[in-house]
């Protein structure tokens, strides 16, 4: 397949690309002309379909349409000018081409996800993890291709394994280097910790916010999942419960970004700790990558980071 | 029963008072004593046992005991000089005597607010608060004694039930004077906002944060009561669970102040204003109450109102 | 008359249009053309004069033109192709065409305000109240028709009697629910509490800060008004004085929303959380107004509400 | 006169003080005593009167009284144990020993200060300035004895006076530096900038808020003052009036600072920032000189430097 | 020399121009032009190059070249057609035309800075400003010719000097007004307060941050060159040290501008404040200079100022 | 020797002691007596001494005293009740038993530095490490016995080196986990990030801010520091040293912390992120520790974590 990434200005262009809006517009002139954006797992490209033709054929926004253009130049940036179109088969193009996706190995992750979850003593916990992550091949599936975000760090397929996955990693070196930790608790919680963003972002190629998102976010979903979860389960203690509900919910550590709770535990606060810290190395990598032809250039005020920043010389 | 706030110095007393708490202590002579804190529904009062003898019989913190004592001044405050002491017995005191209580007729509130509940028309939202408030005798019965705060505005007993009510009824006027507002929604969570204090505080004569009040707080477990009754009952919609959620989940109105959701809904944000006010105008009152005695004075810089503030001259 | 809103694209419209602003621009090829946008009531739209003969008559900012003109659409937007324009005479337009207007009955309002202003028995508020509501014509003209704001929310004609109505009522429930509050004091100051607007704001088609406005602001101008007219009167207390000019002072709460005391007494609290609600209720119902065709769509992020928010589903 | 600040322990002291409080309490043993506040202009001191016997003549709070008393030393404090009282005449004491008073000359500053007015161009505004300052007999007399706080800096006879002429001669410095600056304007304002102070602070000795300063404050009464002269003399432009208030209104530099708007205009800025200055290096001044022993010590943390700070060592 | 803000359109214009920056772009016809932003000391330019024939030499971002060109409008601003372009000659144009400079005189500037240094009664102060001020050709030089900013107040040439010595004259009024004040310490500090910021931005025609000045800006690298300049001379006490270096420090008077100490000594405070108030005063004359053709309109909200601003009416 | 912490009420004391205070003070009967303030490795306690007879020898704050006592109890309180005084000799006493001290092995955790250092690949900064740490006796002694902080986190012998450590193998950690990171310019900055302590804070028993530490602060120091040493060994390049640099000025990560320049390097960031994890690690583990007795109770409002927290229960 041809990436969007890869177009040269003055190449005809043949292929299957997803069309993330379409609208018709009207020149200065009266003549009708479409407007359209497509997208690719590489990126988007804004395209015009100047003649209405009979070589036009009906499609719509979220469609796969098979395309003949030519990359052109429009104010320094490159745009097609598409000449024939139809809607593909679902036969005729692979999903995975249209989505951003981990560049990580989905399988091996999960595998050490599931070792983790084995190495939890309490029992009590250790089934709990394996009802979900171990028993339940709905959640499995939907787990391993979740984004972790709609445009932030981690917003791609399998982003939501490779975040939680490394963010129980760095729990078990805190575990290990602090004594003061209970260990259960913690790689627990990290692993639990962004599960209800299974119910905040709808699946790609769509990836917004759910109606469920938006009036009550991942942080209250999942403490709500494992709660209810524990309730049938039966076999919990009351401090199991509250403890574990409570690192769920204070994970974003501070009131202001969302958690109703503030970290009261020593666990809940690493976890808090080891999330945003995963998440800004995450975020300068994708930065990172986004602006590779600056090399060691500065890129400007980031607002994420408050500075402006620069990858590092070697 | 003679209550703590009409003592007077030099009077004797004897009667049966709420031990908060006691401790014995050693003077400097070497000799020890009793140091008490007694309590009834009007105020708190220090006292000292400077003779351990065989009239000071038993007794622990949450205690009612039995007092023969003096009441003298020490640095300008009452302090009672305790000679005889016994544990009271069940029968002997009335509970109502030594917790703050609602000044209003309980249960003249209570058909206020299944007048409201009744008003709903929206079947499942009518369904639903009937189940709590007219179906669930203990909800009902703890709802009715619980008090809405440790120490803030509302901290008596019947005083979740008050703010209740009177949450609901501005939220009543508010529906009415803004036809943007659905009114179904606005009053049910308005009856449910705060349900979730029933876990949070422990009742009188304690009155405290439990565990699961501090570390998942009544915010969440207002939001979780309410959604895993609305699953069992099976008939609600997506939307209407999830608005309803939303409202009890934003009441606070702003992150920092514990809420893990902004008001995403015009319901929500006359909720969390109409929740304020009614907080503000008893923490007013309480204020007042407890300076009854300055008067017109000024009371000083008022953390809560962040002002000095002063009761109005007629 | 044909209103903007009802423009549908390649329709001829004749009619009378208030100029709110014009340039003479060049063309690339060198060519002079005019650029205008003209409004009513219903919005604002852009035209454009590409042929500057004489059928174009000279015109202002701020005239009522009677244009001929062609409904095109430009990058997606309404356009005009205005061909001849000439200047309005005073006679040939209704003004109330041109300016956002209150949908409700500003007689009725006014009659609900006079009630509640007879409904204080404190006898000198009482006649201050009728001193500018009542008894001074040139006060209640201006008072009728001003608007409440520049943009944001009750800015049309009658926006500050409607607000202030609103707030007045909704401070007449507090009062009867909070037996704390000194109802004569939050009336009379509900009433009174924006009418420093009147220098603040020029009056329509203009509606913007004068220079009175940004350089001393409503507030001041307020207290300033109503604190010297009670001197002329000569039987006010200095009591009624400053607690008046006090909850005028403060009636938006915070120092660092332009008040210059935050609220010092009850009345001056109740008052600005009275005002705050119903500018938000005020500004959902806008919001809504504006967004009609989304529906029950999220809007996107909303300043003013900190949220992304949505109409609720009924 | 003996001053409090030169006690030394064990000495007999026979003088006039003025009585800042007084209370009768109980001791432990039952027996009654009294325990008062002396002052004069050098500081305060505690005092108990154990024998109530009738060398003990009536007096208040406010009153001058002579005392006989020795000095002793209670916790490592200085205390007079009070053997004898009586209310002292008028003619006995000087009003000036018992109040905090400038160190400098008052009619020397004044004339600086008449000056300072004298340079005004503007004949309107130099009109306004001779007006209050050099025509108001009672209104110089008020401002000549009058502090600039109750507490922090310049809380003396005298300060407002010495702290208005310093800002004044500063803002001079100002309008001669930087050519953007309307000199007239700037110390015209600077003069008039706390004049609301009048009435914001009782005189001394009891130098506290007033019930208009409470609740409206001196910014707020210093514009209205100075807006309702320039109104009945007549003769200003709307200009000349609105600038002047705005600058007076915006003097605290902040709305948090209880400015109700922020400097607009570069004079308004300018005396903000001469105003901010003065009071910095006013109470550096007077955290030294309370803290004169401590010599090149650091003090601790200052909350209004935010800082430990520490006297520069030469 | 013609000054770009001189340009009026349809005249031709021949003459030399800094080319801040040049892109070889394509047109919708799919043919090349160049677009150019062209500088002089008067403001900046776009012009374009429909005609890429060889008249056109070639040249780069930062050269200086001769163009003929026409001045025309495009979208109501101006824009050069141009025609011809070749690299000037070194010797063909003088630098002082191109970059913004201050109006006032350098070497009389310097002279009032040194001396302001002369008038140091510590000799060890006044050795180390002479070895900078007078005895460093290099240091001179490049103090003289640099800008204070690259954007905001003084981004000139010759700013770095002019701001330097007006904070240090308003320090030399305010050590003779505050008699708190170490005269020595101050003057030294202000002189010195900025020095790091020819570390910080590079010279004309870039005046952009360096990597040092983004990784460690001018306030440490300031105390850091005086700091290594006093251990070289080798007479400093400590207490000389320390306390000068402290004032560089914390000369940005809080932690969230930049500075990593709060100001802890009375000096330290007077710098910060003169070098905001000079600061703001520079920029409210920038900003009028900038919009000299509004007079005394409102400018809008201003970010620097946090209001809407305006030029005092005469 | 006989620990402070496991005095009890009634025994017998005689030991040596640090005296942190003493003063002399006068009882009401006008009798003088000694108030003092004993410290060793286990806590503080106070001691009174009220019969100043020859068996009271002179002694002075920090020195070193034998004391004869008895411990009693005031208002709760263990106190000693000291019947005579001596001060120690040099040899009579061991320090180690008079300050807090780390539990780890101060040799065990140097060799681990090193072992770090050893792994930094680039010859620079390896070099530049083993200056400091494995070739200036001087400074390794220093550092092995400093603490890292005046009282929160790590306030204890060793605990510069502990901290330092604990940061540094953290740091390692995540340059293992996140590709994006230059290990050799994380661990290096890590190991230098809190070198400028030792100039901060003086040595035990005293372990308060220098002068330098109060005007200067440790960042800048420590920059300052490595900075110099780079400079004189001559062979880093400009990227090497301000790189580095500024990992050490950015390692609060926030200005309002200190830190005069946000993290600009994601090295920086990494290491601000793993310094906080270690100091909120360590100041939970030190809460617990000092309230080892209230078990998994909630402690109350903990300032550092803006939250009531508990321990975890098992």
């Amino acid at each position: 397949m041809r990436y969007i990434s890869e177009f040269r200005e003055g190449e005809m262009v043949r292929d299957i690309y997803l069309c993330k809006s379409v609208q018709t517009l009207t020149a200065k002139t009266g003549k009708n002309y479409m407007s359209v954006k497509l997208q690719d797992k590489t990126g988007l490209i804004d395209g015009k379909i100047w003649e209405l033709n009979n070589g036009i054929g009906h499609f719509e926004t979220l469609d796969y349409i098979l395309i003949d253009a030519q990359v052109q130049s429009f104010q320094g940036a490159p745009q097609l000018n598409i000449k024939r179109v139809r809607k593909a088969d679902e036969g005729e193009y692979d999903l995975s081409d249209y989505m951003p996706v981990t560049d990580k190995d989905v399988e091996k992750m999960y595998k050490e996800l599931i070792a983790l979850c084995d190495s939890v003593g309490n029992m009590n916990y250790h089934r709990l993890l394996r009802s979900f992550f171990a028993e339940d091949p709905d959640f499995i599936a939907e787990f391993k291709r979740h984004s972790a975000a709609k445009s932030v760090h981690h917003g791609f397929v399998g982003g939501l394994l490779e975040h939680t996955l490394s963010v129980a990693k760095l729990c078990d070196y805190i575990a290990g280097a602090y004594p003061v930790i209970n260990r259960d608790l913690l790689i627990t919680s990290a692993i639990f910790h962004d599960v209800g963003k299974i119910h905040e972002l709808s699946f790609f190629p769509e990836n917004d916010y759910t109606d469920d998102g938006n009036l009550l976010g991942h942080i209250f979903m999942g403490a709500e999942m494992v709660g209810r979860k524990m309730d049938e389960m039966g076999t919990f203690s009351d401090v199991e419960k509250n403890q574990l509900k409570h690192c769920i919910l204070a994970h974003h550590g501070e009131l202001e970004f969302g958690s109703p709770k503030k970290p009261a535990l020593v666990e809940a606060l690493a976890l808090s700790m080891a999330d945003n810290l995963d998440a800004k190395m995450e975020s300068f990598r994708e930065l990172f990558l986004s602006n590779e032809a600056a090399g060691y250039e500065w890129l400007g005020y980031q607002k994420l980071f408050e500075s402006n920043v620069r990858k590092t010389r070697k």
